[in-house]
């Protein structure tokens, strides 16, 4: 299933218009390229709202976040929504600092997000404040293990009902979750971790995918984190003993702009719950 | 004769003021390096006029603007012109949203340009603003084919004419025109399209050639795109089968690092019209 | 001794708060990862101060500068210097422009440095400032050299009684210094030279060695500028006949995140004068 939205994502070429961090700008930039989609980096108030109106996705990300930049999103936000223009969001280090997390609510409570995507502490950061009110019912451990997944999954499909966004929770194990329905991946790599902006560049990958399966959010955005599992296994195992984290970027980038619906079949390691 | 004037280059190693995007500004910073130049990025409006004043070019270029770089860009541009100093300008994505459409007019209007670099679509929309009240006379198709060179060179010509700057149209064949002759430059690689900001390096390493040979801007602006195009080549040759766009990125940046002036020579594929 | 400082570094791996410029932003993160530590890059003055007292150091890097973030520097080294994190100073640019040596002078009055990396001449423009009444004494060239590294060591080790600081003036040959004693450290590559932001990484990196061995600053320092001059000769035996700069800067990247205790031991070349 997963290669048959990335053959649409290969076919329609998507414009995606992201708002992102400085640090890791250039390498959303590349991977929307090698996954076959246009990006489009603008994040000034005056652009905002133009430039996301003539694309096909929009992706917002919260590191290196300024008061411009903020409003941006807001505009960028407001402007996709109208036009029913799928939006996803990366809360990056929402729940370390104070300020981080209530720009994280704030984005939240006033975009409606077609999926949010972070670490399983991010998301619970940026997606408590949606449901203040009423709190947040289950309170998995920090990080997914095999002994809570089903527990996990659980949350993350409150969490989704909740929020109307699909929740993808990236770790050693992800879960993408519906208010129905779980995707549990189990593709990746542990050097992932060494290179900067890999969620960043993931979201940005989901807002593609999304993109161009718009009728199949849950899916579309699991086939990302699926893709970015795979090609970060295929990076390293072209390692070789003198290669480290410099030459992994390189290769995980190789991967994406490489990768086939083929591979996808042969290497995707999920299941549904 | 770009042989000559890249080894003016290296001799020279002009030191560049480069007021870019966040996307491609370390792209842009090591290509400088790569070709013999040296780059400082300066983008605030405190800084700009006194860093431009002690460079030997300046570029601009309105990826990621915001009110604040623009001024800046204009701050530069004004400091530039008064020391005679040479300005290369790339107008992202003008003609995409009107915001950026203006800014780029505003940059147009208020700086003495060198050289303005740029797809024909943002050509078209950054120059047409110079010459409002008159129109623009041609109006070739969007991209530059074997069947409309001669039609699109001469309208190049004429906007070089018109706004007293080198035109430099990139795409799969590439045409840098001066009022009275046009090179037509067919060096290149469909992989350079993958890199995020291969046109903003080839803007900033413009600069640099024209700040090395300040009178001869057209085929200083020539010898440019022609560097690119033969550096694309090598990085694409230099692919085996595993590699992708990450690698030829990489390729790319060796290849630029590498040229000498007998690869220019061996590979440059040109003719003026 | 650098080898121990260094198993610090990978057994502690701090959490680092970078404030830097967008060029070198992307590098000086992954640099951080590849050497064991963990990077937050936050720049705006909400944040800045709150994520400043959750990390176990603060860099700050005056490339690309503009008012708001020079106040981000000001507010996160205050909340630094409150809870006694490291906090170490990378003055890019100082001397080239007047406007950026105020700002190099402006943080170096309102913080209290633990460390200043950057060339001589730079060194002396944002050092000077903090002892203006008494002029600076020594006036040594502005490279260090084998003739001239006495002279500069005494030059330096009273900079850093004035300012309090450790300075470190990297270069062909690099001098650490602390008021008592300086390390004269001889590993490197030409190549750094072609990497763009290779000193704005180095200031990274070392504030990850300070942070993780806060009672030896010294030592510390120079094991850092130790351990990026041992990467760059490793990254530079690694090239073959077609590599360039893109290619160094690869494995540059890769020699860092390979680095073990026994390659410092065997290769460092220091002395103590």
């Amino acid at each position: 299933m997963f290669d048959e939205l990335y053959g649409q994502l290969r076919k329609r070429s998507p414009l995606i218009h992201c708002i992102t961090n400085y640090v890791a700008a250039n390498d959303c930039a590349n991977i929307l390229l090698a996954c076959g989609a246009s990006p489009i980096m603008s994040d000034s108030e005056e652009e905002a709202g133009e430039v996301a109106s003539g694309c096909c996705g929009l992706s917002v990300n919260i590191g290196t976040l300024n008061r411009n930049r903020l409003n941006a999103m807001l505009i960028a936000g407001k402007a996709a929504n109208e036009k029913g223009i799928p939006v996803v969001f990366d809360p990056v280090g929402a729940g370390f600092a104070p300020s981080r997390t209530a720009s994280a609510l704030k984005i939240a409570e006033n975009i409606r997000l077609t999926a949010i995507r972070g670490n399983i502490s991010e998301i619970r950061a940026a997606a408590s404040g949606m449901s203040a009110a009423r709190g947040v019912d289950a309170d998995p451990s920090y990080s997914v293990t095999e002994d809570n997944i089903n527990e996990t999954a659980e949350y993350l499909k409150k969490l989704s009902e909740k929020t109307g966004a699909i929740i993808a929770a990236t770790g050693k194990i992800d879960i993408v979750a519906s208010p129905e329905k779980a995707f549990c991946i189990r593709n990746g790599s542990p050097m992932l971790r060494l290179v900067t902006g890999a969620g960043c560049q993931l979201t940005a990958m989901m807002t593609a995918y999304i993109a161009a399966n718009p009728d199949k959010p849950l899916e579309a955005a699991a086939a990302a984190v699926c893709a970015m599992g795979i090609c970060g296994e295929i990076a390293e195992e072209r390692m070789n003993g003198i290669d480290g984290s410099g030459s992994f970027r390189v290769y995980l980038m190789d991967a994406v702009s490489r990768l086939t619906p083929e591979i996808f079949e042969e290497r995707g390691q999920y299941d549904i719950i």
